[in-house]
């Protein structure tokens, strides 16, 4: 070993989600959405004025955020933009977990806040989820240093009531409660609404879902401006410039478009709806999904061998190669038409495989 | 002070330079390019294929990474691609700088280096420049946990000879050295060719100078492949989808159009050296700048005066408020229009000021 190579930070390196590439494949591994962006989006990229990129963005994300706090009927000083909302909820911990208390989540959940919390050696603790996969409010009780969970949870699907929500809230108040809404716009009711009742919630959303962006890399929080401000504060301390040109003005165009976001979100749901019925019909169960997956295991054959099967067919789905979750697979939703032909294969597939 | 204000991270928020919006200023303040990025980009912008953004972004950059490869005559994985060079030395600081030794670095020099340095809670020393604001090879003899200095420097646009950055690298051998080239392109020699022999060397750059690209957020390390391997596996260890998918489309468009770049320099580089003399002419004295802006102070008016008269004519130059740079202005060189402009003030303003 040289010597310099002694201080290299050890780190457990993270492998991300196969993104195969080809066209004839079908992808339901990463919960994208199927349908491109608002039609705007196409036209602002193709009328954006490339002279402008030569100088540096602005740093406060001012029209995005503008357009956000308009569309949730919030002010401006209750928006945080951010690069993605891993990128949000990452400067959140950082910002809002430094008690000596273990901060609190699931501990089947998205697998990005453990690794925040090593990262920034935030001790933390993972209540179980009950055997339906439920989180269970009372878990959320006990002192802490902070408490996030997904809603709808990941990978799921399965959506805590608003009360439940409150609930957690409620028995809350000394710390801040982050509820991750990256799915909420595919059925559940937004925590958006206590706001005005519990200045200790952040609630995070992102573009890379509903709003069909992944590849923009956009994420907002909504909260109390003293959170607000505690965010940008940190943000600002290390890194002003973190959102492009592009993801400023096209995010404003997405946010924009109303009537196609609901059309698609509607189109998603539908999808999801009947996806359910064929499922059954094809000897799956899963929790009641309220996001664009579901998480779905086979009365038969295991998980494994499906996804295998599924993958030399080129349909990429997510399978979880760890406890309790191994004999699941967690199936995006996607146009009607990628769910049929998945299931076309499925419906031969297991006619004869055990 | 409510409970869960206790817990927020304490920071001394940094005030970004001023983005002031108009359309007939001169913004000379943040050494962005005065030219726009290379034609491809923006042809490239209008074929954009919208409807990929919905899906998550290359997290390897493999494209970009390769296009990069390519230009510098390097292997893929001798290239390191983040959010802008800031993302890319807070990176690079987070690992390799990991030791109980401090961290050696310009007591004047590019601002943030300090502000990472305390993020991550890495000690530090900051020998000085001397009295002509050069960098001493010598100061970085002594032991340490890491060495980062920007060539040519900033805010004083002096370069360090390739032998002098060699010796650096000499006495340094068992620690982790970055030489930061933001402005190399515009006069220097690049530490590039000195990778082959010192295999600990990190070399970072950004599109966000010379190649009008700041708006996009994209800066690079090149270094040995056990470097930039650190690199990526800090960076998917918390955050695997970091630049956005036009960033990394259009981003191989400028490295592509040589031709374009190559002119643009010398456009500059030529409107530089023309400064020069209009500055002496006009009773200013300077660092010999290499870089794209000239670090200047005037015979008998203070530069808070010129500085507060330049904004009030709305010409953005950037001035330092701290010991030792308090009189001088940092002017990024701008289209030769804009350079007479100024200059056609400066002369009438200290005709008569004092
Ligand atoms: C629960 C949850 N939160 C956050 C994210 C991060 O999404 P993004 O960074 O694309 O906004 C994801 C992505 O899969 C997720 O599942
Ligand atoms: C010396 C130096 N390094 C790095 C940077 C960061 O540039 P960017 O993050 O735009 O690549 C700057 C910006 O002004 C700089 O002056």
């Amino acid at each position: 070993m040289k010597a310099w190579e002694k201080n290299i930070r050890k780190v457990v390196p993270y492998v991300p989600g196969e993104q195969p590439k080809g066209d004839r494949l079908i992808k339901l591994n990463t919960n994208e959405n199927p349908y491109p962006p608002a039609p705007g989006v196409q036209k602002a990229m193709r009328e954006m004025d490339y002279d402008r990129f030569r100088k540096y963005p602005d740093p406060a994300v001012t029209d995005l955020v503008h357009a956000l706090a308009e569309y949730y009927d919030l002010g401006d000083d209750q928006i945080f933009v951010g690069v993605g909302s891993d990128d949000v909820i990452a400067m959140a911990f950082m910002t809002f977990f430094n008690s000596e208390k273990p901060v609190l989540f699931p501990d089947v959940s998205y697998s990005f806040y453990k690794v925040w919390a090593d990262l920034f050696q935030i001790p933390f603790e993972t209540p179980a989820l009950d055997e339906d996969f439920r989180i269970r409010p009372e878990d959320y009780y006990r002192e802490n240093g902070g408490v996030i969970f997904p809603n709808p949870n990941a990978p799921t699907g399965l959506l805590l009531s608003l009360d439940a929500v409150e609930d957690i809230l409620k028995h809350n108040q000394d710390v801040v409660v982050i509820v991750d809404e990256a799915y909420v716009d595919f059925g559940g009711e937004s925590a958006r609404t206590l706001l005005d009742r519990y200045e200790n919630l952040l609630v995070v959303q992102t573009f890379s879902k509903s709003r069909s962006m992944a590849g923009m890399r956009i994420g907002f929080a909504m909260g109390h401006p003293d959170l607000i401000k505690a965010l940008n504060d940190v943000k600002y301390s290390y890194n002003s410039y973190t959102m492009n040109m592009p993801s400023q003005i096209l995010g404003v165009e997405a946010v924009k478009d109303d009537a196609y976001f609901k059309e698609t979100l509607a189109k998603i749901i539908d999808t999801r709806e009947w996806s359910k019925l064929k499922l059954r019909e094809l000897g799956f169960s899963f929790p009641d999904s309220k996001s664009n997956f579901i998480f779905a295991t086979h009365e038969r054959v295991p998980a494994e061998k499906i996804f295998e099967a599924l993958k030399a067919e080129q349909i990429y789905v997510r399978y979880f190669k760890q406890p309790r979750l191994d004999n699941y697979l967690r199936i995006t939703i996607g146009t009607r038409e990628e769910m049929e032909a998945l299931f076309a294969f499925l419906g031969e597939f297991l006619a004869t495989a055990h």
